[in-house]
């Protein structure tokens, strides 16, 4: 029996049409500002690709890179872009340089156009159950979930990872009491002992580590779905890079249920979800004129 | 064997010690302001508990009754106490009626000021790690763990239940990276099926659910660690009122390691815990002048 590939990209291309509908009703002008501090050729690829998927759609992408600002300047610029009407969004491309404090410029982001939902207040609504800007590789899960009509509720659904952009924030979703929630959750991160001991339990599997390959065939239970939103970066024999999950997808693909693709899984579908927040944002904004 | 009996009031002794000489040191005039609107027995119990043992520790409880208010009214008498340095702290007390909107009202409170954790802005911080007011019952649940030198890490915690007041904020404290964290936290919640499958795993298990004695024997692991933070109303046979938790205690006494007791556990820790942050937003403002 061969497993259901959770492909992204039908899930992408539904929300796409979502938001090419809101950007048509409003006669929306959605424009997102991306702040690039240094260089850094993988952020740089990703940031490109934003805008161009942006253009298809009908959002501006407008970039301001510096070669190097300190604390000071680089709030300076964020406040600037939270007072500007004409500017839907705001995103901070990370990494930072060292001299910039993430935390700081975090809270700096005006909460209504943080769309990569960064600020401790899209946190804290996040984690109360509130409207909000969710992370977007954690919305991303979710959206796939939906999509594909996976039952959560009164499920068992184990996360590998802790982190604040996706282990932390999907776990507290899945618990809410919503349509992709009522679960009951586990998280699991590099202190687990034993953790094969909680993934073999996952009626859901989400991983996002970082760790290339590192869930295998024992470590998941008969039929589980697996939401592999690791993509890790390995070098093959041939020196040509490739990008790999946290779940080792061959040697799993037979066992499980269901399975998303790295890549072609929850990457595929980020930067959509970033780009409907950037609408959300900019309808937001024109209803308060 | 006899279990250990984690009793609170060493644990409320020691912090009250700790409050007493931050007051004293910076000579502070600590003032919790206490909205209470309407008539609810319990609540106005629990708030005279709060000034008496607020007047013993040398902070001032000022209470602000009314009978009715609508909504606007309430946020005009909240922002005069956020505006008024002379008051250190703000603690609406719950139930509210009807017509006021809890997430409203939890989102006007001063962040600086809310001293029991509702403002989104302290969850979103509990929940990225960053310095906040946590809920008073999940932080007793902490202080209890830390003076008893209850060992956290690589652990399986169980928390059940999913209370934006207790659930939710503990079980996202024991993932950070802290001595009082690092475990693999599961939650379950009513909408988790064969409870006991999850409760039976529990190395530390942490009950919050208000389902009186609903942990017995059989769902607990032999040696484990319970901290019950229910409190139940129970009419026993004479008509008299008990209190108990969420755990059978004489039931899980002999089998489980350790054990809070209902009374005399996490509930006599929350109030001294409330205290402190008095104590605390007073020490900030202090410093601000």
């Amino acid at each position: 029996m061969s497993s259901l590939v959770l492909k992204g990209k039908p899930v992408a291309n539904s929300i796409k049409k979502i938001t090419e509908e809101m950007i048509a009703a409003d006669d929306l002008k959605p424009t997102l500002a991306v702040i690039i501090v240094g260089h850094d050729p993988a952020s740089e690829y990703y940031v490109e690709n934003i805008a161009k998927q942006g253009e298809k759609l009908g959002i501006a992408v407008i970039l301001k890179k510096f070669e190097s600002i300190d604390l000071a300047g680089l709030i300076h610029e964020i406040k600037q872009c939270n007072e500007n009407d004409n500017i839907s969004a705001i995103m901070i491309q990370k990494p930072l340089p060292k001299n910039i404090d993430e935390k700081v410029i975090n809270s700096i982001i005006s909460p209504d156009k943080d769309v990569d939902g960064l600020n401790p207040l899209n946190a804290g609504n996040l984690y109360l159950g509130q409207e909000c800007f969710i992370p977007c590789t954690a919305e991303s899960v979710l959206e796939i979930i939906k999509f594909y009509g996976i039952q959560t509720q009164s499920k068992h659904i184990v996360v590998v990872g802790r982190s604040n952009v996706i282990g932390k924030p999907i776990a507290n979703l899945f618990l809410h009491k919503s349509p992709t929630g009522d679960a009951t959750v586990t998280v699991c991160h590099s202190k687990t002992k034993n953790i094969e001991n909680y993934t073999k339990q996952a009626d859901i599997l989400v991983t996002a580590v970082g760790r290339p390959n590192m869930i295998k065939k024992e470590m998941i239970k008969e039929n589980c779905v697996i939401i592999d939103a690791g993509i890790n970066e390995i070098s093959k024999e041939n020196d040509k890079n490739t990008f790999v999950g946290d779940v080792d997808y061959q040697d799993c693909l037979d066992k499980c249920e269901a399975i998303t693709p790295v890549p072609g899984g929850v990457g595929s579908v980020t930067t959509t979800v970033l780009l409907h927040h950037v609408v959300r944002s900019a309808k937001k904004i024109k209803k308060k004129e």
